[in-house]
């Protein structure tokens, strides 16, 4: 079902743009507004962009008991520690159990004037309140930043539910294997030997750290090519050079 | 250590003041400009509100290069999809690493034109590559949004860091820098040169493909000073067995 964003009593109308083009941005496309300041308005518009389909289709309602009626969850916007009776999660918290309840039911998430706040009366309707952590003593969000904010939560939450998100953005090349990736340290160590490099580190961890370092990188099969090229090339300048021959395990590029 | 946000061309100055906002409620306070259009302005302190005191002290520098010169980490945000070379993170993972850096290192964040994003060359001196997942196919997030998504998940990583346990192994030792990687990557060229190493790829994209590799596995000093050594060794033995000297750009470890 779509999750709705209530605007409460909006002041500024650029705002309200900002706000539905964050929200189309992460995928809500269910925009409310409770007894705005103006609406339409230019400024709207403006600030909407590319998501102005948004505001001609936003429902404009004259409180929040009305906008919230058919929801099986409605999530109330606060700033940190004003309420602290009730239930306050974060945005993370609240964005599952905003995307588990989407499932099945209407689901609404409220943001009050820029000012105020939501009333009293609003919280009273609200199952969960949600406060967006903030790193300093300034905690002055802008309307549309919290929006963004939380439908951002609720995206992720989404597509979680939807089913596992893609964590890399590597292309298609594959990744060396385990064997690969033993063979070369191999010839790399072999390398080292052969151009008298020493353990400076004091440590005696050389290898161990080139490993880790490599590891970490996850190479590719491209670039596990080019590294074992140049250490094959390394060899070949020296023997060409006059140095004694040293086999070297496993084959190169 | 600060972390810096560095705006790359920013092109309206509001979004000057709106990233800062989003900055300060998220506890980020040092902002990079490089080449603004118009800065100082006045809907840069308008936007900012309370905020304009990182206004103030924002450093404005003519390029990329110099707002990152002394940084460990360097974090380009990009539009998802454009670069599917490099390792593509998305805010959450990309937060965490950036906090864990930030205890011993400068860490940098840069966010493109309002249009144009990020140019080539700036990517190339990017570590990591950040994409803010969108729900839908208008991905067009506001500048300042952006800022406010990934300040957001460094607050939450910030703190997550000062309660728990450290998730890897990061020990106190600072990232080597950007200038450093510069000079290790002529270093490496260099030799590549004297070892009459041939870019086998038939792309003629040898460096770009070492330097992504080594770009993503972010070193810290120790590491480059074990690849400097390891390369002013294969020079050692070169000369020593009777090749030409080449002088080498930047100083060994």
């Amino acid at each position: 079902m779509p999750i709705r964003i209530v605007l409460v009593r909006p002041s500024h109308p650029g705002n309200v743009g900002s706000a539905a083009r964050a929200m189309k941005t992460m995928g809500l496309d269910s925009l409310w507004l409770v007894a705005p300041e103006r609406f339409p308005a230019r400024e709207a518009t403006v600030m909407a962009a590319g998501a102005d389909d948004l505001l001609q289709r936003a429902r404009t309602v004259p409180d929040v008991r009305t906008a919230v009626a058919d929801c099986g969850l409605v999530v109330g916007t606060t700033a940190r520690g004003r309420h602290l009776a009730w239930r306050i999660v974060e945005p993370r918290a609240a964005a599952r159990e905003i995307a588990a309840a989407a499932q099945a039911s209407e689901v609404a998430i409220l943001f009050g004037n820029e000012r105020a706040g939501l009333d009293n009366d609003e919280l009273q309707l609200c199952h969960t309140l949600l406060t967006i952590p903030t790193g300093s003593v300034y905690a002055s969000l802008n309307l549309a930043m919290a929006v963004q904010v939380v439908a951002y939560e609720v995206c992720l939450a989404q597509r979680d539910r939807a089913g596992g998100a893609p964590t890399r953005g590597e292309g298609p090349v594959p990744l060396a294997n385990v064997r690969e990736m033993e063979q070369f340290y191999v010839h790399l160590a072999q390398v080292l030997d052969e151009i008298d490099f020493r353990d400076r580190t004091g440590s005696g961890q050389l290898m161990a750290r080139l490993r880790r370092l490599f590891q970490r990188t996850v190479l590719d099969q491209n670039e596990m090519n080019i590294l074992r090229g140049i250490l094959t090339a390394v060899q070949g300048r020296r023997r060409r050079a006059g140095a004694p021959q040293v086999r070297a395990e496993g084959t190169g590029p």
